[in-house]
């Protein structure tokens, strides 16, 4: 089921384990469901991980007995109730005295069931361990991103040719899913967005059932999901003809998106790729329409480290995956984006979206 | 586009607020998305909502400052950073003494940034307060729900005419997605499962690229969303001929979850709803390979309270809408799961659900 070795999973768990003596704890506790997936190989909906460097366990429940033994390599906790309580009398059982926990992945409940069961052992927080690992794939990682990006990009070709003028955004929603799930998507990695006319100023509609019109804009905003990872990609498309005023805006996002992949490469700072963006588009006197970051970090979640925004210094890494998604948006007018997935290299950055970015007239 | 009016909402956040005396709390603070879009009326990705009782705050980014100001009756405060630090500098503005929050719905780190900011809060832990108010469905919920159930049913009976034999299963499953799209379904509750042959003995099996063959059983399960609202439902069907024993196992199932309907009234607790179901496959032997709960709530999300489960106390209300759906799997051969959506009524139950429950044969 996994497209990952057993070596690369151990491997993963131990660029996090060899953190423990520095966090003075005798193990860590994993409780986002990614983080297990990414460093137990899981992929049920219920799973925690107890790592302790030389004991792996992964906890889950009996609906998944049969899967979690084809998926991972840890040794498997089935708890009847719920994980946490069945975590805390592991942590008893292995005397542990300090325990490591992601602080932003676990609520404050848990945290006090853990704490209530075990007064004595010492409950460490640590903030974005696993994240912070994840940001950086591996060649294996980012072959199934690339992957994802091309299917998804196959989709959105398929889906157009079967475009009508005055077809509705939910239908054309429907046909870009089908097409991904026919493509061998496992899914899709978040709600198609489809939004025609004025709804395109909105950057996160939902597809409704008006129809999409002629001389309007037309925005898919779409990603797939292929052996988990995401793929993201976003295009603005004319139906017919569009005013001079809309076509200069389409102009200074595609400058503003090509200036922050110009700005892409390693040792860059998030900040410094987000100030190019902006920096275009205040060019064209539209930088306070601009009212999102230009990009964040994907690959087993759509929103990963880094955020690629005004504030985030982390520094470029070669093998960070990210987006790059500038868009400017008026109400009642329109609003438009485009995006491309990229991949930090050596030198700079490669687009993995094969998909055109000049205006395209449907 | 929402499909409740202001005064539906207002009314919501009144029955939680009432609570705030008895609490000895001057606010509510709800972070659980799900329940801002309850009790807030807003649908985006990123949103808290601070009650006092006489002032509703609802907090998002400027990414959704045009769909907050349609969606909602609240008062809109836009945040540029995290929502968390911008509710803090309320709660000090409101010059609040003692706020409750979720206990089981905020991370342990949000909890610990709330208090550094605001020493002098007193922060009160409060578990399942929406999710007990959300239990109970409204005239409108219901209708929203059984529409989402309805077209859920219309969705499986256009994808199945379309199954030809040794289709993939991912192939059917983009088909179902296709179908729920098309009749206006806002997306899937879940990702769709389908199984065939002995991966059926997977309860939440993935679809692959396995071809559905002969002689063999399919488990479909899915739901679509609405509204908002999620509607389930499994049914498992024989491709070909199934063997005496497979079809005494369906028999079983179905005969399992016909109890646990008959079983459902006001005031019958969840557990005794939930052992109607295991005594039938004790009866069968059967019991052993029963290995989740009997159903679970559903509503804005596909898992919501009550669970009806072996230890869960909560007795039944009218207006309650719930799945009954159990199921026997035995690794290596083959598993069946037959699973309605039901509302509890004032003398029993309604099956929302329309598709038939007979054994189907492909």
């Amino acid at each position: 089921m996994s497209i990952l070795s057993q070596s690369d999973l151990a491997n993963r768990r131990d660029n996090l384990t060899v953190r423990l003596r520095e966090l003075k704890a005798d193990a860590f506790l994993i409780l986002a469901l990614p983080n297990v997936h990414y460093l137990g190989g899981f992929t049920g909906s219920n799973g925690a991980l107890l790592l302790t460097g030389d004991r792996s366990l992964l906890f889950t429940d009996p609906r998944y007995q049969t899967q979690v033994s084809q998926e991972s390599d840890c040794d498997v906790k089935i708890a009847k109730g719920p994980l946490i309580t069945e975590v805390a009398s592991w942590i008893k059982r292995l005397r542990l005295k300090a325990v490591a926990f992601e602080q932003n992945r676990i609520s404050f409940d848990e945290h006090c069931q853990v704490h209530a069961a075990l007064p004595a052992v010492r409950l460490k927080p640590v903030s974005g361990a696993v994240e912070r690992l994840r940001m950086v794939k591996s060649e294996t990682e980012i072959g199934t991103i690339r992957a994802s990006v091309h299917l998804n990009s196959a989709a959105l070709e398929q889906a157009l040719r079967q475009f009508k003028p005055d077809m509705s955004e939910l239908d054309l929603a429907a046909e870009i899913d089908y097409r991904m799930r026919i493509l061998g998507a496992d899914g899709t990695a978040f709600d198609t967005i489809v939004a025609s006319g004025s709804r395109t100023a909105l950057p996160h509609a939902h597809p409704t059932g008006h129809s999409i019109r002629g001389n309007q804009l037309l925005l898919v905003d779409m990603g797939a999901r292929v052996a988990g990872y995401c793929s993201d990609m976003t295009r603005t498309h004319a139906v017919g003809k569009l005013n001079p005023k809309t076509r200069r805006m389409y102009r200074a996002v595609l400058e503003s998106q090509l200036a922050a992949i110009e700005a892409l490469k390693p040792g860059a700072t998030c900040a410094s790729v987000d100030r190019a963006a902006r920096q275009v588009l205040r060019g064209y006197g539209m930088d306070k329409l601009f009212i999102h970051s230009t990009g964040h970090g994907l690959g087993l979640e759509i929103h990963e480290a880094p955020r690629v925004g005004r504030k985030d210094g982390t520094r470029l890494e070669r093998g960070m995956a990210i987006t790059i998604e500038p868009g400017v948006y008026l109400e009642g007018v329109g609003g438009i984006r485009i995006e491309d997935t990229v991949i930090v290299t050596e030198t700079g950055c490669e687009i993995l979206t094969p998909t055109g970015k000049e205006l395209v007239v449907l």
